[in-house]
């Protein structure tokens, strides 16, 4: 097997490469995650862990009880050995795979969770996953698992780079590809793996990396997600007991990178790793939506109150991207679509002044206000509008035009959620599922000074 | 979503279709299975059946002790909760999916078990294995899970043709990426599910679909092909649930077929379905190596009766194919490349006169008389002979020219192996791993007489 040669590693902060000439993507992306300590990891990336720690563990308590989470419960609670993990939100304790798969599914069941700007990834949901569980098992600290977490994402974000944007393009989801690759990294640094061990666990991962587009709103997305928390753990075990991978699992001829895309840019996985984080690239959502309509959801909400009668309205013209009308421009028939619907997403921010995940459930979507209101929402492409962007032209009964523009969407890079709307966020995110909040946001801000990570998931554990 | 419609089914034997018009392939292939009745099997293809229920249990006997094997239990041992399901040839009892996962790895793992000649999916590993486990859990009887497997691998083999040849070229290990699909209908016929979750079933198996060429002689391939085992497995799980899939999960826009492939024929898939059966081209190999060598060792070993002493050799050149360069002209370093390097294939062949497992061990790649026939063969494309055949010339130090030819490669479509060489192969299976083979060849030729798969399943534990 002959791999393409990366290059020699640049010189970084972090001192994972010194010297060494790496020839294959998976060697280096190994060595990067076996050496780099915590105290290479600057105050900036780890707070930031700390922000999608705990975007993580509010989403999975909203997502507790729905229904395909119960159901895949049932299935995977009849072949659960071990008590020694735990399924954030659930009374039911279970073994780290399953807990791995249950909270990567839960943690972007609703697809809530963050998302890496450049990719569309969501990193936390299964790198975090595999990290929790693991690290229960083992007894890990709070600090050890955030590290295995950064390390984590900053794989999976920097190999979806390598294969962007084509992979996603042609219709992977790239938060299960890419996503299993970061679980095995988390994995591999709780358990100790040295970088062969790692580099096999990457390349063990590369044959059990799936998920498709054509199922994004519908269950099977789910089990992606959380295939790619189980697996990549499972596949640092077995790299531990030294089962090994092909030497260019990810990048050779016949490799993931390029059976999974039409044009793949290795060099990017690499370049100024250890100096730049792609960690700080990652957002987090403030509806939980489609990102590509978020300018359209702000500018609705500000229409909320100049509007006191919706049946006033007569017409409203969504002006966007291409890619905003590709995505969005949806006939609704379940929640699952609602949340990636441009008409409802906006009728229910103009009618209620609120996109929250109450504005998605059943109720909400047959509630006759919110119905009449989507009607009269068409879309329109302009290519005046940038990708991100939105304008809402209104059309009033009494002949009043009115209009609103947003460029720079609430949550997106250049309008970052602070940290207090990240805790109201979570509030709410509770509060949806009737979880009571108690101590865990500030014992998640506190997560690096605890001794143990399984104090902290005892608080998650609905029979705490 | 949309789908391909793929046009009104052709009226067929076993009746699935009737005047039913399908607007999926999922939707076809689902009432295919959960329609099709054992009386609706003829005898020829139930026989096919047990020779394949036979090789697959012999092969993962052979492989019961490889150190991958005893790495992947001791992983997986962990997290096992039942003891409901046997893993073949093994002490431990374990559940469902981890038998699935273990069989299907241990059936495969010398890469001997069976070939459906045009797609080369190696179907029954992951089907049968599926079919076992949920049998074993269910109490299902003989011809209940001969039933499952015959129509979970029609399915494998057929959405295999859909997507061929192009799917196998661009570089995915086409038993694992179908194999989900088989051993989720498997699944889904012992545990009686309807059209409708079954149809659901297929879709799930859709987004855990994975496996790489690349990794195809490393480890990670055993775990692509146990996955497809236990993912398709749980699919059926799932959906019996209640979960459902898109509907154009495996051929639409952004579905499984097209991002995993080129060019796809979905008409292919339901071709005479319930009429002509896939599982009659399925082939058995005598020899546990690539299969496209099988002719240029059929030769070989007739040469072995022609020279007494291998030094006398001063070349043997192998004239073949181009394919048969790409995948057989090869260095070797492992066990796993000597079964894939045309090189020791016909050197172990002409100095033992034998081509069995005991010719890829560690102790045969350094035998010295084998290494040193290994260095005398060269590959030459040659176009005249085609794919399937071998020409060796061999030249001897007394200046003699030597040259036979095989064009129908023994174990092929054109010359089958018998029923008595398959128990043969069984035998040899067996002895190669210190197994006692006992009454198991018959039981298995019985097997759809068996009121409980449990009671054949006791004879293929360790402890029994």
């Amino acid at each position: 097997m002959i791999g393409n040669a990366v290059g020699p590693s640049l010189q970084n902060k972090t001192g994972y490469g010194g010297d060494t000439k790496f020839s294959y993507l998976g060697e280096e992306l190994a060595h990067f995650v076996a050496m780099t300590s915590w105290e290479a990891l600057n105050e900036q990336v780890r707070h930031q862990a700390k922000r999608c720690v705990l975007n993580h563990i509010g989403c999975s308590i909203a997502a507790r009880d729905a229904i395909d989470v119960d159901r895949v419960s049932r299935v995977m609670g009849q072949f659960v050995a071990l008590e020694t993990a735990t399924i954030v939100g659930r009374p039911e304790s279970t073994d780290a795979p399953t807990a791995a798969f249950m909270n990567a599914m839960t943690a972007n069941f609703f697809d809530f969770d963050d998302t890496h700007a450049s990719t569309v990834i969501h990193p936390t949901a299964p790198v975090l996953a595999s990290a929790l569980a693991i690290g229960e098992m083992t007894g890990a600290s709070g600090a050890e698992t955030l590290h295995a977490f950064i390390l984590g994402a900053e794989i999976a974000c920097r190999i979806g780079m390598a294969v962007s944007p084509t992979h996603y393009a042609r219709g992977w989801h790239i938060t299960s590809t890419c996503g299993v690759f970061g679980a095995a990294a988390a994995a591999a640094k709780i358990l100790g793996l040295n970088a062969q061990q790692t580099w096999n666990a990457l390349g063990i991962a590369a044959s059990q990396s799936a998920g498709s587009i054509e199922n994004l709103t519908y269950f099977p997305k789910n089990v992606s997600v959380g295939n790619a928390a189980r697996n990549g753990l499972l596949s640092a075990l077995l790299a531990k007991e030294g089962c090994e991978a092909a030497p260019s699992a990810i990048e050779g001829r016949f490799g993931w990178a390029r059976i999974m895309g039409d044009d793949i840019r290795v060099s990017e996985a690499t370049k100024g790793l250890g100096q730049n984080w792609e960690l700080l690239n990652n957002t987090f959502k403030p509806y939980p939506t489609g990102v590509v309509f978020h300018s359209a959801i702000d500018a609705s909400l500000s229409l909320h109150g100049q509007i006191n009668v919706p049946e006033a309205v007569t017409e409203i013209v969504l002006l966007g991207h291409q890619l905003l009308a590709d995505r969005g421009d949806r006939v609704v028939l379940t929640p699952a679509d609602a949340r990636v619907s441009a008409q409802h997403c906006i009728a229910s921010s103009v009618v209620r002044g609120s996109c929250t995940l109450n504005e998605f459930t059943d109720t909400a979507l047959t509630d006759p206000m919110i119905s009449a209101m989507r009607e009269k929402i068409r879309v329109k492409v302009d290519s005046d509008v940038p990708l991100g962007a939105a304008v809402l032209r209104v059309s009033l009964t009494d002949g009043q035009q009115l209009e609103v523009r947003r460029d720079v969407a609430h949550g997106s890079l250049g309008q970052p959620l602070s940290d207090g709307e990240l805790v109201e966020k979570f509030v709410r995110n509770c509060e949806f599922s009737a979880w009571d909040t108690g101590d865990l946001p500030s014992e998640i801000w506190n997560i690096d000074r605890q001794s143990d990570i399984a104090v902290l998931l005892r608080l998650c554990r609905a029979d705490r």
